[in-house]
C-alpha cells in the first residue's frame, strides 16, 4: 500500500499548522463538517456514478507522517518543531459517511461527509477530491458508453492514452463500475479481479511474411479465444477472407471455439457490415465482429443507428480520459463548526450564482422512489435530524424554482437514506467489497433510472430540492449575511 | 520504486507468448526496431515538449515478473509453464534511444526508438506509451500556459482535479518541466525537489467569526509570505481593506516581507485593476496580486491584454488535466526487424491517409539551426548510418508536399543529433538528471524556437523533413506493397 500521506495541496498543511497553534494556544477544540458534491454532471449526462471510496478508505487507514516526510516538511522552512511533532503522531480520528461505490449521484448533493477535528479535515481534503473525482469521472464516462452500446459488450482499451499508470488502473476499475465487461489493462486486472481482454495488434500481422500466416499461427496458439485483426492491409479484400481461411482450417480440426475478427479503421458501419455478409455466407454466423478506434458514446450510438453488425466494442482515449469532459467538479466545502463539544455553528459560502450558495448545516440525503415502478422519484437534501414517513403524503419544491412543487402520495412512494457510515472515531466500519459486488449493485442503480434520465443527450433533470427545515434554515441565514 | 511490470495490455502478454513460442520452436532469434511519435501537437500548439523519461527509465529498471504476477497470468488460464518460467527470468535486454526530457518535439518524428528482442520490445509499449504521453501533454500544455503569462510566475494548482494520484503528481512534474515555477502538491515537492507554493482557502476565512480576525491570524503565523485570500465576502469592499489594515499593521510591527493578495472569482480583469489602485494608493505599491479560478493559456492572454494587473496566476484543471485536449496521441509502431543477427528487414504501415504512412529503417532525427541566430530552422528524419556535413548546402523538401523546398547554405547552418542512447543491452547509460536540470535544459530548448511558432494560435509550422535517402526508401516500399 501506498503512503500518500503528502498528496495535498501545500495550503491545507500550512491551515493545519495554524488550527494547530489555534488548539494548542486557546485550549480550544474546534471540530467541523464538510461536504463533497459537485455542480455539473460530466459530458451534459443526466446523473452521475459515484466511485472511488474504496480508494479513500486505503488512503485514510494508510494516513500518517513518516519520518522521511517530517524531514521534509522541516526542510521547507514553514513549520514549526512543536506542530512536526504532532504530525509524528497523528492519525485521522474522525468520522466519514459516503453513498456507496456504483451510486447514482446528482449535482448539489453530499456524496461524502466529513466529521472531523478541524486540521484533520482540512488535511485530507485535497486527496480525497483527487480520488472521488477522477474515479467518478470515469465510471460517469463508461455509463454512458454502455448506454450507447445497447447492452452489447464494452471493453476499456485506454491504458496508453490514460493520464499516468494509476488514471489506467483506477480508470480501468471505474469503467467496470460503469458498466464496461472487461479491460485490456493486466494491472487491473490482477489488483481487483476483473476480466481482461485483448489479442494482436497490427505489429503482430507485420512480423509474418503474410497476414494469412499471422493468422494462423495465432489461432493454433489460442484457438479458444481467436479474434483476428482483419485491417492490416485491406479489411474486405484480404483480412475477412484470410479469417475466413482460418475459421475453416479450425473447424475441419475441430478446434473452432469462441471466434471472430476485429476492425480498428475505415467506415465501421460499412466495413462491419459486409463483414457480416461474408463471415454468413461462408458458414460463421457466429462470428462476432468487434471494433474500435477512436470511438466515443456518440459514434457507437450513430454506428448502431445504421445497422453497424458490431456486438464488442472496444473503447480507448474518449473513455479512460473522459476526452469531451475530462474533470469531475467535485468540491469540498464547510457546512458547519463545532467548538468544545458545543452546538453546531452552521456555516454558508454566499455566490452571485444562487446555484452555487452552499447548503449549511449537518445534513443527509432522502432517496425517494416510486413503490410501483421502484423507479427513482427525486432526491430530498434534509437536516440530519430529520425523519421522513411514507404513511404521508409529502410535497416536495424545487430550491431555486421554488413554484415547482410535486406530490407523492402516502404509500405511493418508498424511502431510503444515501449516506452511510464509513470511518467512526477514525476507524473504518465499511465492508471491503469486490469490484464485481460494486459492478452488480452499480448496474441495478442506473436501473432505477427512467430511460428518460439516460439519454445521452439533454437528459430529463432529476428534482433534488432541499426538506422545508433546511430550506428556511439556508434562506434565514442568507437574510442575516445579506442584510 | 513501484513494479508496474503488469502495466500493460493483456494483448501484449498473448503477442509476447506467441513470439516466445516462435523463438523456442524455430530457434531463431528475432530483433525489433520500434519508434515511438506522435502525429498532432497538443491544442494546436506549434511544437510539444517531451516529457517523462526518467520514469520510463524507472519502470524498465524495475521490470521483472514477481511471484505473484506470475501466479496471477498463470490464473487466467491464457499462459503456458514454458512461457512463464521464461517470465520468471525476463529481465530488458535491448537498447532504447530517446530525446532527453524538455526537448522541443514535432509530429512523426522517432522521439523514442526500441532495438531489443521483439517479444521485449513488445512487452514495454504499453506502459511507456502511458508515461510519455501524460508527461508530454501536461508539459506542453504548461508551456503554453506560461507563454500566455508573458514572463509571470505560474503556479500548477490542478491536484485535486487531476486523474487520480499519478496525474497529480506526474502532471505536476511535468508542468515544471513545460515552465512553471512552482507547484501546490506537496508530495511532488518531496519526490522531485521542486518548489511549492500555498496559502489558504475559503474555509480558513470562515471559521473565523470576521474576515479581519481570519486574516490577522495567518500574518501572524505567517509574516514571510503572506498572500491573503480577499474574494470570500465581496472583493473590494471586505477583502482587500481587510488585507490592507493587515499589511498596515504588519509594517508597523516591522514584519511586512513578501505580502500580496489572491483573486479567486468575479472579473479578474477588473477586480485586479481597482485592487491594484486600493494598494498603491495605501502605499503598498510591492504587495503582489496573485489570481486564480478555471484559467487557461487563453483567458490568461485574454487578461493581460486588458491590463489586468496580476503577476502570478495559479492554474488548476485546464493546466493539470489538458482539458482542452486530454491526451497526446503518442504511438508505437514497428520500423525493422531482423531475424539471426540478419540486415534489418524494413517494415512500413500504410494508411488511406498519406500522413499516416510510417516511416521505415532505423533512424535518427537532425536538427538544424540558423548559425548567426541558434534559432531552429528545421529537422530532418535520415536513415541511422546517414552523416550531414554543414560545409556544405543542404536543400531539405516536405515528403508530401515534395515542391516545398528550403535551401541551408553551407556554415549559415549547424547540426544536432535529437536521439541520445539510454539503455544500451538493457543497462541504464543515461545520467539522473534533476528535475531542476531539466528545467533549464527545457527553457533553453523552447528558445530556440521562433516567436511565430510559439503563437497560441495558428502558429508557424516547423518543417519536419525525410532525408532524400529515406524518402527514397520509403517510396520504394509503397511501390512494392500497392504494385
Amino acid at each position: 500500500m501506498r503512503n500518500l500521506t503528502l498528496l495535498t495541496d501545500f495550503y491545507e498543511l500550512t491551515m493545519m499548522q495554524a488550527y494547530h497553534h489555534h488548539q494548542t494556544t486557546t485550549g480550544r477544540k474546534q471540530v467541523a463538517v464538510f461536504d463533497m458534491f459537485y455542480r455539473e454532471n460530466p459530458c451534459g449526462n443526466g446523473y452521475a456514478v459515484a466511485a472511488g471510496l474504496q480508494q479513500v478508505i486505503d488512503y485514510i487507514n494508510e494516513l500518517f507522517f513518516a519520518e522521511e516526510d517530517i524531514n521534509y516538511l522541516r526542510s521547507t522552512g514553514t513549520f514549526n518543531e512543536k506542530f512536526l511533532e504532532y504530525l509524528k503522531i497523528f492519525r485521522f480520528s474522525g468520522n466519514i459517511f459516503s453513498v456507496p461505490e456504483g451510486t447514482v449521484i446528482f449535482p448539489g448533493e453530499p456524496i461524502l461527509q466529513v466529521v472531523a477535528p478541524l486540521m484533520e479535515a482540512q488535511l485530507i481534503e485535497t486527496a480525497m477530491l483527487n480520488i472521488i473525482n477522477h474515479q467518478s469521472l470515469i465510471a460517469t464516462k463508461a455509463a454512458r458508453v454502455c448506454w450507447a452500446a445497447q447492452g452489447d459488450g464494452v471493453l476499456e482499451f485506454g491504458l496508453r492514452r490514460a493520464q499516468g499508470p494509476d488514471a489506467g488502473v483506477y480508470g480501468a476499475r471505474a469503467a467496470m463500475i460503469g458498466g464496461c465487461s472487461a479491460t485490456s489493462n493486466v494491472l487491473a486486472g490482477q489488483m481487483f479481479d476483473v476480466p481482461i481482454r485483448g489479442t494482436h495488434a497490427h505489429s503482430w500481422i507485420m512480423c509474418f511474411d503474410t497476414e494469412l500466416e499471422a493468422f494462423e499461427y495465432y489461432a493454433e496458439l489460442y484457438p479458444k479465444a481467436c479474434i483476428l485483426l482483419v485491417d492490416t492491409y485491406d479489411t474486405l479484400k484480404s483480412g475477412v477472407p484470410n479469417a475466413i481461411k482460418v475459421f475453416q482450417k479450425m473447424r475441419e480440426n475441430g478446434m473452432l471455439a469462441s471466434h471472430g475478427i476485429r476492425l480498428d479503421s475505415g467506415d465501421l458501419a460499412y466495413l462491419s457490415k459486409q463483414a457480416r455478409k461474408m463471415l454468413d455466407e461462408a458458414g460463421f454466423p457466429d462470428a462476432f465482429i468487434s471494433a474500435s478506434n477512436d470511438l466515443d458514446e456518440h459514434l457507437i450510438a450513430e454506428l448502431k443507428n445504421q445497422g453497424a453488425k458490431i456486438s464488442l466494442w472496444g473503447v480507448g482515449t474518449h473513455l479512460i480520459t473522459s476526452k469531451e469532459y475530462p474533470a469531475f467538479g467535485g468540491v469540498y466545502k464547510i457546512a458547519a463548526l463545532s467548538t468544545d463539544n458545543g452546538p453546531w455553528q452552521h456555516k454558508i459560502k454566499l455566490s452571485e450564482d444562487p446555484v452555487k450558495v452552499t447548503n449549511p448545516g449537518v445534513k443527509k440525503i432522502f432517496r425517494l422512489y416510486d413503490a410501483k415502478s421502484g423507479k427513482m422519484k427525486a432526491d430530498l437534501i434534509a437536516l440530519a435530524d430529520e425523519t421522513l414517513d411514507n404513511t404521508k403524503d409529502l410535497t416536495i419544491f424545487d430550491p431555486i424554482a421554488t413554484w415547482k412543487r410535486m406530490t407523492l402520495k402516502a404509500r405511493d412512494f418508498t424511502v431510503r437514506e444515501l449516506l452511510q457510515p464509513v470511518f467512526e472515531n477514525g476507524k473504518c466500519v465499511y465492508p471491503k467489497l469486490t469490484v464485481t459486488e460494486i459492478c452488480t449493485y452499480a448496474a441495478k442503480e442506473r436501473n432505477t433510472l427512467w430511460d428518460e434520465h439516460r439519454r445521452l443527450v439533454k437528459p430529463h433533470i432529476m428534482p433534488v430540492d432541499l426538506s422545508q427545515k433546511l430550506y428556511d434554515m439556508k434562506q434565514e441565514m442568507i437574510g442575516k449575511l445579506r442584510g
